[in-house]
């Protein structure tokens, strides 16, 4: 694939993808035409015209735009198109597809296929591979590697997910501190092919100690003359491969870096971060933050079968449903000052949602804030103060507005100041539990934005129902 | 700053603000002290070592850790912190810090210091200031440029903030296709330094004409006795500087780029996109995401005013008042069914919360599939059915629980089918509204994301609350 072909793709993904659906149907129809008319002289396109076309156009693509058409397809056109993809190309293009989409191919091929796709790949990517491949498939492909590999794949699946090693590859180009720039020039020449992302060599000592980086801008801009450690960083940023994955992520916005060494506890280089995985976990974790808020468990292929969507969905239904029901039996205590005044059936959402709105805005500022490290303990009372300070300017505000309508409507002047002095309760609790319930799930090891909506909201509806209908009870009965 | 010192920053940062806000209060404390006791002999810390401490430890940070610290400091503390910094490094901090808290610096400083710290920066960082800042001070600022930066500036000016020209830098090293290798690393040995980011060398003619880019790569390994044009890629990824930023940032995820040409109508090579923008960029896009769902109207400082922080928050929760207003009239509509039957009450917010959180489940989903382009009109009708089915396996599933559960609490039976119902139906909305709405935002140019959860919430109230009190209306009176 080169640069050249990249670009033509570069276009308009939608205009490729409609391309790819137009011809998949056409295919289909010629089929059904050709299949009608058999024996009579094909007035109809050939089906296998069409399929050549599909094809040709599927090869010119960059595997990550074939990943994407793959992912915007529904399940019978995926697998279809996914057929003609050349058999050579099937490893680069499970690599770049989403999980939940790598499954539906990977069960689509057999041992074989695996086998000759996974063949092309480094161990890094195996390593992402692996977990989702079939057991016996796994066994025969670490027998036939050597032994480094095998050392090398074993060790990136000893991480978790969301550690440095298991986002790493093992792509470095290594040189000795006490050669010239001269030597190390050759020495790459000789390589014929650096490895993607190289903008530092990794200098190492004979036992593979990381003694610094040399950036290639340093060895470019240098007399070839000098040593290696004259012109070397020595005190690079360095990644543990048990670090918080995250952490690197941050480290490498804010230094601005490329790649990065990995080294073990002694300070032996073992491998190396590049920024393109960087930016594939900056932008999984952002979605898995609005997918968490949303009580989503995890990424979901938008073509999934309606079972394993309502799977994926259905614990944090299931939360709500009893958040609910506790918010109906809140209601419940207060059936006779309903019955007395019915208004208050009408009003009490009002209060409800309009906590759980001011409640979200806060929890979804502070959930973002914890996530770039902004908040501490230290300042958890002025963020607590400016927050119920937001809360009762809202309360006074447009509790005011709504208690006036309220008055109005009903014509109860006290209905109206019930409502105000509720609304504006309702929004100090939103604001207090949309600080704690983040922070709290922080504390418990919890990721703060998980569920995060369907909590607030839960305290809101109870709390607001609670707060109006028992304020109603005392003073308008 | 050398990585060797950024290396340092990077063991904790939450640690590192800590410390600060430490020295912080010991200094006030010290003042205080020393103030009571003026005249007495000195026997607690001079608050002046404090501060010296204090400035020594912000030396030796990274600029962008400087700005983290800045960031999560309530104002005082920020602006205590600022005046610390080192008058040189003022610019590099002001280009880190967040829009919403490099306000809160420019309103400190006075145009002497304005015009000091903006007089390192590169055209296109000027630019990325230069609407925060005083109008006299930018007059003045211009006219301190040369002929060329000024034009840069002014042309960086000139697009919107998600277009490619805002994110584009000037420092290109560009070379002829017409010389040796060989002339091209003796002539990146007199430049002295290299631009960060530069992983390949831009090819262009007399006329400033983009012929090819020449990868740094390429230029290591190739033999010195090469021409350019015999080893550059003559068609790269190219952008250009009116196209959507987010679509560039897509293309740099997908083919993996460092850096990339900008190039104008005639193909002449005005600038280049680097990965740590694109990075950048994707962080602001997601966190948007994230913040318009909420209603939130931009980022916003978490020490924010409370003032300000009503501000960015009033629209959305005005319009939620307003959409909270017609739901409650639709109860209203029925205030004679509920005062028959006051379990209605009690019962309704769980249609109508449940409908929300699916709908909110929904609708994360499909924008999350627009940001990506995996939505196009060709599968509109394959997602809907898919969300449908969810809905309905949903609505039946949870509200046969809840109904059962109805009917048991009031012994009703009646009640309890149209709860399930009821429930169906919501979830169906909730459903066909989560596709429908951002889909029609799309359309209409707006942002899909844009007050999603505020727009789902009320249709799924106000439909949940007609369809529950409709039916019982029709079957229960």
């Amino acid at each position: 694939m080169t640069e050249a072909e990249a670009r033509k793709t570069q276009e308009s993904l939608q205009d490729r993808l409609a391309q790819v659906v137009e011809l998949l149907e056409r295919y289909t129809l010629a089929g059904e035409i050709s299949q009608a008319r058999e024996g009579q002289p094909d007035i109809t396109e050939a089906p296998q015209d069409i399929l050549a076309d599909l094809q040709q156009r599927l090869n010119a693509l960059h595997p990550a735009d074939v990943a994407h058409i793959l992912e915007a397809l529904p399940l019978e056109q995926r697998l279809a198109v996914w057929h003609l993809v050349r058999a050579e190309r099937d490893g680069d293009i499970l690599l770049e597809v989403s999980d939940a989409v790598r499954e539906t191919l990977i069960a689509d091929m057999d041992d074989q296929e695996i086998l000759a796709a996974a063949k092309e790949m480094d161990a890094d990517e195996l390593a992402d591979l692996a977990p989702e491949l079939p057991r016996d498939v796994v066994h025969e492909l670490m027998e036939s590697l050597d032994a480094q590999q095998r050392e090398r794949v074993r060790s990136a699946l000893s991480y978790e997910e969301d550690q440095v090693g298991a986002l790493m590859d093992f792509q470095m180009v290594t040189i000795r501190e006490d050669v010239s720039l001269e030597v190390v020039l050759r020495y790459l020449r000789r390589l014929k092919e650096l490895p993607g992302h190289t903008d530092k060599l990794f200098v190492v000592d004979y036992d593979g100690a990381l003694k610094g980086v040399l950036p290639i801008k340093r060895l470019l801009v240098n007399d070839p003359e000098k040593q290696v450690a004259e012109v070397m960083a020595s005190d690079p940023v360095t990644f543990h491969p048990d670090e918080d994955a995250y952490e690197a992520a941050q480290a490498f916005e804010r230094y601005d870096l490329v790649s990065s060494p990995v080294v073990d506890k002694n300070g032996k280089l073992i491998g190396r971060l590049t920024i393109d995985e960087i930016v594939d976990l900056i932008r999984e974790e952002s979605e898995s933050e609005v997918l968490n808020m949303a009580g989503l468990r995890e990424e979901e292929d938008i073509f999934a079968s309606v079972w394993k969507s309502v799977h994926n969905r259905w614990a944090w239904l299931a939360i709500n449903l009893v958040t609910a029901f506790v918010a109906s039996r809140v209601i419940g205590l207060f059936d006779g000052a309903i019955e007395k005044l019915v208004a208050l059936a009408a009003l009490m959402p009002i209060v409800a949602g309009i906590g759980g709105n001011s409640g979200n805005q806060t929890i979804t500022m502070i959930v973002r804030a914890m996530a770039l490290d902004q908040v501490s303990i230290s300042n958890t009372v002025r963020l607590l103060r400016k927050e119920l300070g937001v809360a009762l300017v809202n309360g006074l505000v447009w509790g005011g507005v709504i208690g006036l309508v309220a008055w109005g409507l009903y014509e109860n002047w006290a209905l109206g100041v019930v409502m105000m002095a509720a609304m504006t309760l309702n929004l100090l609790l939103a604001a207090l539990m949309g600080v704690l319930i983040p922070m709290t799930l922080a504390r418990l090891g919890r990721d703060p934005a998980m569920g995060a909506s369907v909590m607030i909201t839960a305290m809101t509806d109870s709390g607001g129902f609670f707060i109006f209908l028992g304020l109603a009870t005392i003073f308008l009965m």
